[in-house]
């Protein structure tokens, strides 16, 4: 579990490596699908990874809107906020909360029972997910993508022979 | 582990279904960032998921090209001709294989090693980022994406309480 959201954590920082040279007109362009634009995209993956260990937490969510986020100095800044929160409970992470069921009220008036190990894993595939679409529009803009590859990081010790 | 497997094979499920609305053309077209199309992201789905497995067990890998299955028929059949050697891989996983040194030559000359555990999260990876570059693809096509949720697939067992 752990590794995988090391591997995002990486992924992250590579792309705002990757802003650094790209204008802020193309960073915040609309574009098509996904949350529509490559910073709002940044933002959106640090916010939801947040509110769900939040929400795991029992603890209120985050209410802010991109409007006040929409430079890479601020989400920059709101990722260092939020990493310490995150990190803390993933590396705290162990088997036994796999099969633990979250309760999530729905707007229908319906209960979503969903576990934490579900979760966990919506919270590390919606990254990736996000990362793929800012693979499109960094083509787009003209400029290689950011690598998605896990292999190659250094994410795992090699057992010895 | 098998989790997440299980997750991509739903999800790449959902996508065929998608694509049956869609047209030849729409699929085949070229696009924009990773692998250039709807259908050929596909197949690039099912032939890498299965040419890591293939490389994993030590056994040859898989060298056709996508003119040969470039239709929605095709990569269907190809997905299931693969499917069962991955399944049967990834459902026979035990964490005792995730340390495990897997030496792959490069065309440089030198040997990267990965553990098992980093490939197969590699694996992972790879097929949720090009789900992404899928769904926004789709919005181009006019067609809202399938779901990249995790949650509420009913792929883990909750704990009574």
């Amino acid at each position: 579990m752990q590794t995988m959201f090391r591997y995002n954590w990486l992924v992250r920082e590579d792309w705002y490596r990757w802003c650094e040279d790209v204008s802020e007109t193309e960073l915040l362009r609309a574009r098509t699908g996904g949350i529509g634009g490559i910073l709002h995209t940044l933002f959106h993956m640090v916010d939801v990874e947040w509110s769900w260990i939040r929400a795991l937490q029992g603890k209120p969510d985050f209410q802010e809107s991109f409007n006040a986020y929409d430079s890479l100095a601020k989400v920059r800044e709101l990722d260092r906020a939020f990493r310490m929160d995150v990190e803390s409970f993933v590396l705290a992470w162990d088997n036994s909360m796999e099969h633990r069921p979250h309760l999530d009220p729905q707007p229908n008036g319906k209960v979503a029972v969903d576990t934490w190990g579900e979760i966990m894993r919506h919270v590390i595939a919606h990254h990736i997910h996000h990362a793929g679409q800012l693979s499109v529009w960094a083509r787009e803009v003209g400029k290689k993508p950011v690598s998605a590859n896990v292999i190659g990081r250094g994410l795992m010790e090699i057992a010895a022979e």
